[in-house]
């Protein structure tokens, strides 16, 4: 559809949200990426929703194979060369990879993801592929020729809804994970991870780290909707990420004795779901004295009866901080509190504290304020993406993200307005030509 | 398969295991009983059992289909007549229910159902119509000739496992719930009951109350596994149920707001699983101070992610005491700390305390005691059971525990030794004998 767009060879980084005294050309270009971004958006709006107006939209279901048929369809009708990296992320370039790495002049990189958390807000992952989609179809009305190749991504299975750890597709990607302990890992329905890539009819042999995939990107730049309240009484649409607080996960499994609800008296009785309740309150109490965050979102009782009384807790604990040490305080303390109910509590992932990109970010942040002359907020992010981990793995990266007026992520009352969203591609379609302009 | 047993005329109510100095007729008779219960039971062994080596039997499932195919097919090599009341419990009568209604000596029924909690025992519901259809051998072996009908019950959707409230099948049979509200209960993936029956084939226009069948029990005795420490320390393997304690359930609804596990900071949260948490003590702390019992073995978590703030969690909460007071003193108590926290509480069932026939179980203890020697014990039930709705309906009834040597129940742990089932067989035939004897 970016062909139908009207071409103009003048480019302009400005959009009627971000500058103050607009230009009739920058008023029409606004209009492009509007319509450009606003079609993209429509055409996924109805995909994985559920009655709660969120979207079940999770890592090698249905769901996300017509998420991954689009983005291929997406790919197609703009030209760009489709490729699935040995992970099964998808990569869609706007010019040579490979040809470019041997130049000593690898890509840029921009996308997220299209899965989601259960019942999940709509922006979340889809903003960035939309935004990085959109920002293509600018630049191309624009006329501006890279001289650099231009990707977008669509990682898999990032927020680790349906096995367990989040931004799955990048870490396997960058080696942060073997593949192994990723194809081992099970579904609440005891599927693995081999078995569901098998069962969308993929071939699990070649499954694992992509050094060649890797080295195309030589700079990474994520757009995310905000996901706290950070922008929410400021008046600019836009902000920079600093780094992604350290961030783990943990499992803590909780027994009981399954036993009669009517006749078993109560000193009798080991019920894990009041184990449960101790950890729940404890995990809180110790965030708030140290200053970090502790959620237990995730529950599995065993046998989940009316009239039994729970043999088996298993609770997922994420906890984040704006450094590593409060976590590990709370992780250890609470450990204490589990071993003396009985329980145990397992690592299941755990990502430092990661800083982006200091040379990029500046730049993004003053070709956002050149033109918008607002000075563009930075902010910290408790959420982890898939932005940290190419960081992790040294590849320049940089995030950008979009006003959340409701403050609220993982949820349908996730939330940006659409002018906002604009102004986010026409930020990231400025800081992608300035990155491309040269070799 | 009872025909193959070789048929004494002489009736002997004793065992080996409930009477001192054994006769040689009754230890055949003993090994005819034996033999009976053990092939009825290792039929049902393998039906809906899961790893945890417990049972996942739910109404109108696939499994439930099996055991009621299996209780037909029993009933059938008996030549019992097999009916269905109006709610689809199964009844196999050993003379005609209806002559007998009308000649005013209604008949004399006994069994349970088949059915089990979310990874139950063998024993709960099971033990008593196989007890039941093992007793019709031994009567038949013995050639005893009943002035009264005998009858084998299969109630369905006891345990309540499936739609939140127990004893179905004998509520809507005696008119205590009214086939509207039944129809209406939904399972966990939000299927009515109405529509698991059609599902299963069957026809709920007629679905309701049926005072012709409730008219032909004109007594019911009902065996069941103790499901206490009762009986651990006693000599004897059976005990005779005093009453049904009062019993109730209820949902209780908690509100939170679904947020982002990592940018959402703890003042900022509504974590619906920590007022989980709240309650699960508060209702532990309520039954321990009142003497009572409170039981949430069941929760559902929304969306239940790993990363997102809990928005809305219900449990169920099932609470019981020795009589009304403190149940009900409880229950206000925790309405008010589930009303703080902005929750509801909404009650799905209630049953009072139900005593049982005095003259019935007096004779019942009466009968087993003079062939044993031994002091039957008389236990108040903590559970509920289809005897106790029965009770309530008018009819005489009597119960019946066999020795469960763990005390656990709803539960693999469930327990009974193969030596006290046939006990219980015994104790089952000896009361029927003689209230079949005259008409």
């Amino acid at each position: 559809m970016w062909q139908r767009l009207s071409a103009s060879k003048k480019f302009a980084c400005g959009s009627p949200n971000l500058s103050a005294p607009n230009e009739a050309a920058q008023d029409v270009e606004g209009a492009e990426v509007s319509q450009s971004f606003d079609r993209l958006w429509a055409d996924l709006e109805s995909i994985g929703r559920v009655p709660s107006g969120g979207y079940r939209r999770f890592a090698w279901t249905r769901e996300d194979h017509t998420l991954r048929e689009w983005f291929t369809g997406e790919c197609a009708a703009r030209s760009l060369d489709l490729t699935e990296d040995r992970v099964g992320n998808q990569w869609a370039w706007w010019g040579g990879p490979d040809a470019a790495v041997a130049d000593g002049r690898p890509g840029v990189a921009t996308g997220s993801h299209l899965d989601s958390v259960p019942d999940g807000g709509a922006y979340d992952g889809p903003l960035s592929v939309v935004s990085a989609l959109a920002a293509i179809d600018a630049l191309r009305s624009r006329g501006v020729v890279p001289q650099r190749p231009i990707g977008v991504v669509n990682f898999v299975d990032e927020e680790g809804a349906r096995f367990g750890v989040a931004c799955g597709g990048s870490r396997v990607l960058t080696g942060a994970m073997t593949a192994d302990r990723a194809l081992g890992l099970t579904d609440d329905e005891g599927l693995t991870m081999a078995q569901a890539l098998t069962s969308a009819g993929r071939e699990v042999t070649h499954f694992g780290a992509d050094p060649q995939a890797l080295a195309r990107i030589g700079t990474f730049i994520e757009v995310h909707v905000e996901q706290g309240r950070g922008l929410v009484d400021r008046e600019v649409p836009v902000a920079i990420a600093s780094d992604i607080w350290p961030h783990g996960r943990w499992r803590i499994d909780l027994p009981g004795e399954a036993n009669h609800a009517g006749s078993t008296r109560m000193p009798d009785r080991q019920d894990a779901m009041i184990s449960l309740a101790e950890v729940l309150l404890a995990a809180r109490a110790q965030a708030v004295e140290r200053g970090g965050v502790a959620t237990i979102g995730k529950v599995s009782v065993q046998p989940n009866g009316l009239n039994a009384i729970a043999s088996h807790v298993t609770a997922w604990l994420d906890s984040r901080a704006a450094n590593e040490e409060p976590v590990r305080a709370l992780v250890a303390d609470l450990g204490e509190v589990v071993a003396s109910l009985g329980g145990q509590i397992r690592e299941d992932s755990w990502t430092p504290s990661t800083p982006f990109d200091d040379m990029l970010s500046a730049r993004l942040r003053r070709v956002i304020g050149v033109e918008s002359s607002l000075s563009v907020p930075v902010l910290g992010s408790g959420a982890g993406h898939d932005a940290g981990i190419l960081a992790s793995a040294g590849i320049p990266t940089a995030m950008l993200f979009v006003r959340n007026p409701t403050g609220v992520s993982h949820s349908p009352a996730e939330h940006a307005e659409r002018a906002d969203c604009h102004a986010g591609v026409e930020a990231l379609a400025a800081r992608l030509t300035d990155l491309v302009k040269s070799p």
